[in-house]
C-alpha cells in the first residue's frame, strides 16, 4: 500500500495506468465479460465491483479531452427491456473526477469486443450487473507535479 | 464465474487452493504485511477485508483435523495494547464453515514470518485491521461427490 | 481436493473453466481427436470417458441461453453409418445438469475443426467411442453467492 | 494415442518414464498428498484411481531388480485402526506385471515426504483410499526390442 | 528405456508421436533436409538411418486408413537420373507394421516444402540417400489396450 | 504518467513501492554502486540524482515508525576526510516528507552490502555526489483513501 | 558507467543504439506519447527531459547522411495555435553534434504512430512539452576508432 | 575450442551452420548493416572482419550446387562510384574452399534487406569495408566422414 | 549436417563440447543410466552405441594431458562377475583418436554418480551394454587451425 | 556501432561493463579457460586475442583506485619453465589506459577460478597465449561528462 492509492488498486493495476499515454484505451469489465480471451493484457479484480474501481482509476487517470466522448459503453441489445440503473452511478463519479457531464460514447455488442481487443488492457471485476462493461479513454497530463 | 464459487475468488487462487494437499499451509495476509518478500507463490487479493475472503475460502476448503490447531494468528507484541476485534468474527465464520469452536494457535511475529516462508501460498489483501494475518492448514477429503 | 469440486476436473481445468466468459467455447474432445495441433489452451484429462467429464463440467459451467443451440456435436460423416449412441447419455446430462432439452447443433467435421482453433480450450481425453466430440458455449451468472 | 500404450497415461507421463533411469524413483500419489509442493516434477492424473494407474505403469517400467524392496509404502501411524486393502490390489498387480512377490518397503510419514523430494517425479492422482501413495524405483533393461 | 520400446525413439519424440491425432502429420527427414527452418516442432534425431526410425516409429504409430495414401514420398525432380531404393525398403516396413501395400503419395518438392510448415513435427535424421524424406498421416486407434 | 504521481518514478518502481510491505527495504543507490550485483530486484533510476528521487519516493512510501531509524546511510570509512554535504539535504526531505527528524542509521560499507542482497530492490540512479546511497524501510498505512 | 559515456544512457539504451544498424530508427517520445503500446522494444527514461536524452544520444550516434531529413518531428495539427519553441532547442543540438543545420521532417500525428510501431525501439521520457517527439535515423560509421 | 574448428566460430555460430540444410540462407553482414531489425536469429561476430569470417565457414559449410550462383552481393546503387575491392577477396576465398570460379550473384539493397529477413540466421560482424555484405545458399553433403 | 564432422553429432552436443574448457567433464552414460536426474545440461543421443558415439567426440575434443587419467570408467562392484568388453574397444579408440596407452581411472559407483553432477553435460545413449558409461575430461588446444 | 565506441565490443559486452559498479570484477578469459562453467555470466567474444581486447575495455572501464592492485593475473604453476611475454603487453595496455604502473596480483590457479565463480562477468576470447586470463576490478568515475 502507498500513501494517498486506493488499495482496490493492485501493484500491476497501477503499473498498466501509468504505462498508458495519449489515446490508450483500457477496459473496465464485468464478472459475465469474456476477458481473458479478448485482452492483450488482463489484469484480475475478482471480487470488486464496478463503481469502487472506476472511482479509484479516476481519481488517478485522466480522461482524454481531445475527443467528445472519451468513455464508452456496451449499447443494450434492441428489444431488450433491461434497465441499467448502474450508468447513472458512472455519470455521478465521472462528473465528480473528471467534470465531464455528458462523456459517454454507446457501443453495439460486437463493436465492443473488436475494440475490447485493440485496448491496451482489460480489468477482470466481479460486477454482477447487467451492461456494466466500460471504455476509458486516456488523456494528457501537461505539468506534473 | 462458476456456479457456486464464491467471485472474491480468482481463477489463480481456485487453482491454488485446489493443488495443495494434506498438511500444506496457506497465508491469507493484511494489507501491510511483507507478502510479495516472503511468498513462495504470491496470490493478490487487493481490496478485500479478510473476514469476506475467509469465509469464500473456507466454503472450499477443509482445515487439517490432525492437528489441534488448523489455525494460526499473529501473536500481539508483548505490551502493546491494540484490541483484535477481527479474531473474535474468524472464529465466528470458522466455527459456521468448518464446525471447530477453539482452532487458533498465536505464533510470535518473526516466527510467523519464517512460517510464511514454507508456506505453499500467500494472499496479498487490503485488510487494515491490525494483527489480520492467517494461515490456515489443509486437512483431507475422503470421498468426494 | 477441494469441498464440492469433482476430482474429475484439475487444477488447471478447473482455472480455465472460471476465467472464460460469456460467448466463450470450450472443446471436450475425445482420444482421436487433433487436440494438440487445433487446441490454443490445450488441458489434458487423459484416460478419462467424456459423459463423466461433462457431468462434472455442467455441476460448474452454465451454458449460454441466449443463443438456441449451446452445445455443438461433429456431425456424422454423410454416407457413414455409424450409430452415435453416446449423443443420448450427452443429452440426458445436459438435461439434468443444465434443464435444456434440445441443445444440440450438428457441425460438419472441418468447420468444427476451425471452430476449435478459435476455441477458449480444448480438452483431450481418453474416450473411444466415435463422434464424441463436443463443443459448449458458456453463458451468464447473474447473482453469485 | 499410440499402439498397445494404456490411455491412462499423458504424453508428458510416459515421456517422464521414459527419461528416469537405473535407481531413479517415482511417486504415485493418492488425492490428498501434498503434491504440488513436494515434487520436483509433477505430473496430474487427477480423477484416477491408483491401481488402474500402477497397472498401466508397470506394463511399461521395469522395478529394479538390484534392492530387495523396489516399491515403498506408507508406514501406518502407529494406533491408527484404519485397514488398507488397496495394498493386497498392489501386491496383485506387482506380482502378475513384475513377477515379484514381496516388494514393499514401509516407510515412516515424514521420511515418505523427504524421499519424495528427491524422487525424479510425483504423479497426482485423485484415489481416494487412505495410505494409498507408492513409491516406485525404476529397474534396468537389457536388450531392446 | 521402456519395456517394448525401440530405444530409438527418444523421450521427446515419444511424446509427440502420442499427443498428435487423426489426421496430424509428422515428417521423417533425410540429412540434408531443411528441418530446422520448416518445422513447427523439431525433433532431432542425428546420425540414424531412415528405415529404422521409420519401422519403430510404426510399430506404435497408426497410418490414416480415411484417405488413400497416408504415406507421402518427395517426387523425384523430372529429368533427375537417380534412383531411390530406399524407397522399396519404406514399402516393405509399411506392409510389415501397418499392412498396407500401396500407400505411397509423391509430392513435388516445394509443395513438400509447404505441407511439411503445417505439418505437427519434423524429425530430423541422419539419413544420406537421396529423396529420402517421408510424410506420414496418422490414423485412428479403437479401443486401446 | 498519473495524476499526483511525479514523473520520475517509472512505473516499474512504482509497482515495486506498492509490493513492498511492513519492515521490507529499498536501496537507492548512487551510480558508482554495485547495484546489478547486488539487487535482488534492478531497477534501473539513470542520470537522475538522489534527493529528487528520495523527494518523490517519500511523497507515497510511508517509513517505519515501529523502528528508531528507519533510514539508513552509508558510514564514511574511518580517516577519509570527505564531507557528505547531501545528508543534509537528505535530512531536510526526510523532515518534510516524513515529520522525523533524526532518522538516520550509518552502516559501515560492507555490512552495507550484506543488507544490500537482502533488501527487496535497489534503485540505480546517477547520483554522483559521495556516500550518497540511502537505505529505507517501509511502515504501515492504517486506513487507504 | 563508463568513461564518456553520458549517465543519462541506461545500459540497455547503450546497447539498443548499437544494436541499430543502417537505416534503423528510433523514437524519442513524450510523457504522454502511447509509448508502451506502439513500440517494438521500449526503453524507459521516466523524469528526463528530451534535449538532455537528444544531446546525449548524438554524442555516440550517427543520423543518416543518405536521406535529406534523418530526424522528424510531429506535425502541429492544422488549427491548434500551440508554439513549438522546443523545436529550437532540437535545432541547436543537431547543428552542433551532427553538424545539420536542417534535417527536420514533418510527419503527421497517425502517421507518426505508424512509422512508431517499425521503429526499431521507443524511449519513454518525461518531457512534458508540447509536439516534443522525435525518430532519429541511424547513419553509418566508416573506421572505427 | 575443438580440434580442426576454427576459433572465430562461435559455439552458437557452429550449431547454426549445421542446424541448417539445403536451401537455407545465411547472412554475413558488415559492421553497419541493419542486422538486429532484420534477423530471424542473429548471431554476433562483433569486431571481426568478413574475410576471416568466410573463410572459416566455408571450411566447413558446402554451398549450394543446385542453382547457379549460390553467394550473393548486394548490388552498388546505380551511381555510387565507390570501389568494392573485398569482391576479389571473396571470389579467391571461394575458390579455394568450394572450387567455385564464378558464384557471385547481385541483388539491389532493398531486395537483399528482404531476403535477409527470410534467411535462416545474420551474423553481424565489424567489416567497415563498403558492400560487404554476403548471402550465402547452403548445399548438400552426401556421406559423411 | 557439416563438412567433416560425423553426423551422429547432433548440433546441440557439438556447441557443448566447444563451450567446454580445460579440465570441464562430460559424461557419455549408456542406456540405463540415470542421465536426466543427474545432469545440469543433458543432450540425449537416443539409440546410439557408445563406441561410435566416442569416436566421434575424440575426433573434435583433446583429451586433458595435465592429469593423468583423463577418462573415467564405472567401476565393477566387487563380486560381480560381469565382463566387459566395452573397456577393449574404448582403449583402442583413445589410442587410436588421442595416442594415449593407458587413459582409464576407475571411478566407484556412487562416486561415480557425484562426479557426473559436477559434469558440463551428460551424453544419453542407447547404449546396453553393463558398465558402459565414461567420463572424459577436456584438454587444452595450442594453435588453432 | 556507435561513434568512438571500438567494434570489438559487443553490444552485450557494453551493457555489462555498464551494469558493473565499485568493486564489481569482470574476466578476461583465454581460448582454453573453463568460462562457460565458471561464469555467473558469459560474454563470448570468440576469435579475439586479448591485448585487443583489454586495450578497448580499458578506453571505457575505469580500474579500482581504492586497491593496490585492480588487476589479478593466474600465476604459473611452481616448476612450470613456461614464459609469459604476454604480460608485458597488458603492463603497457594498463599503463597507458589507465596510467598505473605496477597494477598486477598473481594469484594461484584454483583461487583464481574460485574468484572468477563470483565475478560479474566472464569474457570468453580465442587467446591462445598461456596464463593469459585477467581479473578487472571496476572502480569509480566521479563527474561524467
Amino acid at each position: 500500500m502507498l500513501i494517498g492509492i486506493p488499495n482496490i488498486l493492485s501493484p500491476e493495476l497501477l503499473k498498466v495506468l501509468m504505462e498508458m499515454g495519449h489515446g490508450d484505451e483500457i477496459v473496465l469489465a464485468d464478472g459475465n465479460f469474456p476477458a481473458a480471451s479478448h485482452a492483450r493484457r488482463l489484469v484480475r479484480c475478482d471480487g470488486h465491483r464496478l463503481p469502487e474501481l472506476l472511482d479509484a482509476v479516476l481519481k488517478l487517470f485522466p480522461l482524454d479531452t481531445y475527443v467528445d466522448k472519451p468513455v464508452a459503453l456496451m449499447e443494450v441489445v434492441p428489444g431488450d427491456p433491461v434497465k441499467t440503473p448502474i450508468w447513472d452511478r458512472y455519470a455521478e463519479i465521472v462528473r465528480q473526477r473528471s467534470g465531464l457531464s455528458d462523456p459517454f460514447e454507446k457501443v453495439e455488442r460486437f463493436a465492443f469486443y473488436e475494440r475490447t481487443k485493440q485496448a491496451y488492457a482489460v480489468v477482470a471485476t466481479g460486477e454482477s450487473a447487467q451492461y456494466a462493461n466500460l471504455i476509458l479513454k486516456k488523456g494528457v497530463i501537461r505539468e506534473t507535479e
